[in-house]
């Protein structure tokens, strides 16, 4: 039985997940017990194929490949750390889950949806996130935050696929509005990380009351 | 359009593949264009998803991650060396295709065959062999012809688990007759040889026929 807690953060990249993540933790004030995963890694596993798919050598890399190894790992993940800790009762953060395939994947690279619906799945045991944000920040903005940084194989394709990726997110958000809340990311991050957390306390409001 | 043929070499290890692939190769005396790949592994990812897929530290993955870092492995290879040496007019040589998916993950770990049956289709981009060798042997030949060699991760799985692989092969070879021939591999060397060869000639002269 689970009794936790899965929430998913999801956008492209420099859309502020990693940043939003840790002001939700900062409000959790030892109130909550958590586990904080990002993807592709989390167990040693996870973390070799994570090499494989970032490591820039890889450029002969295939979509199909890209998508068989993400979701590997997600299984590994899932079955290893993820339901564990949600049968603890633990909430579950994680930076970037099966949104990501769909968008990146799917949307950005032309890969059948259903096939990655079927496969999504798959590698999660059927498991969907309670809660879902997405940060929607423009790919001007995205390419201001990126700047200086190193890019690895996935952070460093071209300007079209990001913008379908992008175009995929709000999809994404669009077919699922009850678990997904789209997010201006443009938006300063006090203002954001006001929003999560009031979105945050809402179902965990909803879910304690379910679970007495 | 595809010229070359497609021929690959199936059974639990220790079956005797490997000698009998070489077996075809020498008879080939120059007369046939060919490449041979092994799987898992066969291009520089490839190789690096063989190696977790191999090794004994990885003991805590789980089945529906090795599916799919096989699949992740399988598609890399078709895509960057298979399809290419088939569209060239390449004979080419398995050591291992999607028949062992079904034997070891589907057979062996109990995973929906179903689901395989779509994911080798998918991995493969719906590429079947034009002939596939099974070569069958005991479990009682198996251990005698492992014996004092070092296992891999998949090697030292245990005896109940290859049982239902040998069955598996044996499975997968009733169900398609005209593709799968099921070797007694418990015969002497030279006579498998002999009617791998045989077998090789006939679905030679009817290709080479077909493509006149």
């Amino acid at each position: 039985m689970k009794r936790g807690l899965l929430i998913t953060f999801e956008g492209i990249d420099g859309c502020g997940k990693t940043t939003q993540i840790q002001e939700l933790i900062s409000r959790f004030k030892d109130q909550f017990e958590y586990l904080l995963v990002r993807e592709p890694g989390g167990t040693p596993i996870c973390e070799q194929i994570r090499q494989i798919l970032l490591d820039n050598a890889n450029n002969e890399m295939f979509p199909i490949t890209e998508l068989l190894l993400y979701s590997a790992s997600r299984h590994q993940l899932c079955r290893e750390a993820i339901l564990p800790a949600l049968k603890k009762g633990k909430i579950v953060l994680c930076d970037r889950f099966y949104d990501s395939t769909t968008a990146y994947q799917g949307y950005g690279r032309g890969l059948d949806l259903e096939f990655i619906h079927q496969l999504n799945h798959w590698a999660t045991d059927g498991l969907v996130p309670d809660m879902t944000f997405i940060f929607d920040i423009s790919l001007t903005e995205r390419e201001k935050r990126m700047r200086g940084k190193p890019k690895d194989r996935l952070e460093a394709d071209e300007l079209a696929f990001q913008q379908r990726v992008c175009e995929g997110f709000r999809k994404i958000a669009a077919k699922e509005p009850q678990r997904v809340h789209l997010i201006d990311g443009m938006q300063p991050v006090e203002v954001i990380a006001g929003e999560v957390w009031q979105t945050f306390q809402t179902i965990w409001r909803e879910h304690s009351h379910a679970n007495q």
